[in-house]
């Protein structure tokens, strides 16, 4: 058995051995997230408070160790992953709720909060955390802050930059700052905002202010069935163009609807085109109202059928095809790749037929769910990474799907953040000038190269090829710098 | 006659005579904004387009000039004034806007865009531009996000970062960046929301792309008056906990009521301690619903009387007594000082208790009008700055508000900025560390200590004293680091 290295050893000290992982077989749990990368750290610590998270850090920097920090694992770009080994701090201990004033709709949270948990927490107050990803049932306040992520909610709430109000961040070189403000706006620059969003790169957040929101005394949600995508997504445009704001406003397409009907049974029909969901909440009387106004519009659109539904019951069946989709897919493939891209509202049929396309001219089914409400498109490659050559040619496609959604004026990441994964796409929406911007933001909280090394930035050395080298053979076919 | 300076030869050289302020007497109108302090530029140039504020900006960075952009000058902080004299960069040809895409619900603008044309432009398409500061028949879209500009609205939509898509900027010197991105969600840093409410302290704004938000289509308003301010106060919290978001949420207090009635005739009983106005908007079925819940909230605490109007006229009626509210004030006395604190919603009777003493004290009137919705109290000294002292006695209980406020959990500023008036107020919320975090933020972005001197931080020479020194005084009674 190999002994603990000197690094090791001085973590231990620092924290005690129960709060060190570090032997070879202990640490494969940590080389993964939810995407294809891989990433092997020479040691996981579990910080308690900030004071451990600042001596630790304190400790990497004299060794030279680069710092990843971690959440839950349920990233979608290879974010948390150590791709230059070194120290991951995983924050998952950290996770008491400090505080919910009820009467100001806020609550203190320490970063290893799970998402769901908090929510949970504020409900019998009358209060909700809006922010609601797909894995609210294990990610973190800390990995959202981290990613800015969004859900079904976003639509209504906004993502989770419109839902923080004050950090605790230690900083790359570990000084301990409290940034942004209980008050809602704040005098200065608005640091916090650059703080959420940075996938983990500035600093770790320790502790965070976030906003609660009045919990919706009721809900309505429809579900339509188009017999074309085209009709729906026109439903959806009118739909936000009636300044009724819904809750949610999502979309399936044809394949998901292949794949969740014969284990969900939902009733769709399988040769419809499209299934949108749309809920309204608030207090009764406005849900009667908006209700009504949505369900005018979906109709003008021609739907095949709508349904709808007010009680908890109900509701969730209306769900189950959505919410179960990632799932069902399995029964088609073994393995899917979660692509995630955003376009402007009405490009999204347009981007579709590419879609579909891709994936044909690749021999992939492929699989839409997508938050139609923000522009924002999930593709799901489906594939069996035993099959030689099947995990390049699914990142290959996803490449350029990618490039579809950057030609129609969106952007390579709607909501999963660019992380590893897609560093080398970055040019593709940024200039040069652009990005330099960015590092000198990245600097100026005192961020170095050993400080979660080889996200986000295409620059960076020992940082490898990111998926096995798809973005290299998709640039050659692009150019690296289709930004015009 | 003097002749121009080789500073000011060489800015005509740039760009036309016509486009060049630089006689004495010329000079005079740009030596004001909205508030109580003065600064006299050198010149003011009037840039046509990007091209201009580059060459413009490397002119004056040759001579050491310092450089300070300005919108209309209608900010409430100083954040316009050149302090150390120097060029002002005044924005106001750049007023076109160069497209509105009705499906896509987003506008891009030149900086010296008037807030309300904007509006005026979008109102043909059923959609309008969220953010309504006070001044927006004057102020421009870049004045509004240097400062992150507010207004009724703001309770329901959010300050203007949350409407700023894409920003076209000059760097302190002089690189074009062109950040953000047309689709909601961007990957990398958010440097648009850096670059909003930086008070104009990172560089120059030559174009923004907007969102603009359906307008509604039928809207109700609600006036309640009450015998007490902690009744009010209380109507307002349940509205917000009841889970409709009124598009306003607006309160006056007995001496606003008592210098409008006389000359508004707005029926207001002068014995009355506060009205509160509700705006709900949307779609008619759905603006029956909130109001119907609004209103009974409203009743529940106890009104003395409730007031109602949908059609525009009525509603006009309703809102004078708070539009008019800061013009009537000059019936009592010839000058006022608007402050701008705020504070958790819960505290606002408490706060304004405190304030009510001071004003006392200092022998000063103060009406009250304030965002409730937001905890954004906006109390208004009313003085006469021809009697010796008085704008000094002013200065000073201004900063006794202030402190009130930051004790109360506040800020310093709700949604005028620090700008140059409150900079020395800044060590009140902000440590020393996080105020050097912000500084290494402005750093990130290329500016120098000649680009927009003397504003938001507390250090830096050759600034004078802000507010003839009422901060100084301030700080001598409450500490300089009052931050806890």
């Amino acid at each position: 058995m190999t002994p603990p290295s000197l690094l090791v050893r001085e973590l231990i000290d620092a924290i005690g051995e129960e709060a060190v992982v570090w032997r070879p077989e202990d640490l494969l749990v940590y080389e993964y997230d939810a995407t294809i990368d891989r990433g092997q750290p020479e040691a996981i610590v579990l910080p308690a408070n900030t004071d451990d998270v600042v001596a630790l850090m304190r400790i990497c920097n004299r060794h030279d160790a680069p710092i990843t920090p971690r959440g839950a694992g349920t990233g979608l770009s290879g974010g948390a992953l150590a791709i230059r080994g070194g120290v991951v701090f995983g924050m998952n201990r950290m996770r008491r709720i400090l505080e919910i004033d009820v009467e100001n709709q806020t609550a203190r949270v320490q970063p290893g909060v799970v998402n769901l948990d908090l929510g949970t927490a504020a409900a019998p107050h009358g209060l909700a955390y809006a922010p609601d990803p797909s894995s609210q049932r294990a990610c973190t306040i800390g990995g959202n802050v981290a990613e800015n992520a969004g859900g079904p909610h976003t639509l209504a709430w906004g993502t989770t930059t419109n839902h923080v109000l004050e950090l605790v961040l230690v900083t790359p070189d570990g000084e301990v700052q409290r940034i942004g403000h209980a008050t809602r706006d704040q005098p200065g620059y608005d640091l916090v905002g650059c703080v959420v969003g940075s996938e983990g790169t500035v600093g770790i957040v320790t502790e965070a202010l976030v906003r609660l929101v009045p919990a919706p005394t009721s809900v309505r949600t429809l579900l339509a069935i188009y017999d074309s995508v085209r009709e729906a997504s026109n439903a959806v445009s009118a739909v936000v163009a009636s300044g009724v704001v819904p809750a949610a406003l999502e979309m399936i397409d044809k394949t998901t609807i292949a794949a969740v009907e014969p284990v969900l049974h939902t009733g769709f029909p399988l040769d419809a085109e499209a299934v949108l969901l749309v809920e309204v909440d608030g207090p009764p009387s406005q849900v009667a109202a908006e209700g009504g106004i949505v369900e005018s519009i979906l109709r003008r659109f021609e739907p095949r059928e709508i349904r709808s539904a007010t009680d908890p019951e109900e509701r969730e069946r209306l769900w189950a095809g959505r919410k179960g989709a990632i799932g069902a897919l399995g029964q088609i493939m073994p393995n899917y790749y979660l692509l995630d891209g955003v376009v402007p509202r009405t490009k999204l049929p347009d981007v579709l037929d590419s879609v579909y396309e891709i994936a044909d001219r690749y021999g992939l089914p492929v699989a839409n769910m997508f938050h139609a409400g923000d522009g924002n498109l999930h593709p799901c490659l489906l594939f069996d990474e035993r099959e030689p050559g099947a995990t390049e040619r699914v990142l290959e496609a996803g490449g350029e799907i990618m490039r579809v959604c950057v030609d129609a004026g969106g952007a390579i990441t709607g909501e999963h953040g660019v992380g590893y994964e897609k560093r080398d796409y970055l040019p593709w929406i940024f200039s040069d000038d652009d990005m330099a911007a960015m590092q000198g933001l990245r600097s100026a909280f005192g961020a170095t190269e050993n400080f979660n090394p080889c996200k986000i930035f295409p620059a960076g050395h020992g940082c490898g090829e990111a998926g096995g080298g798809h973005a290299q053979q998709t640039i050659a076919k692009f150019g690296p710098k289709a930004f015009v």
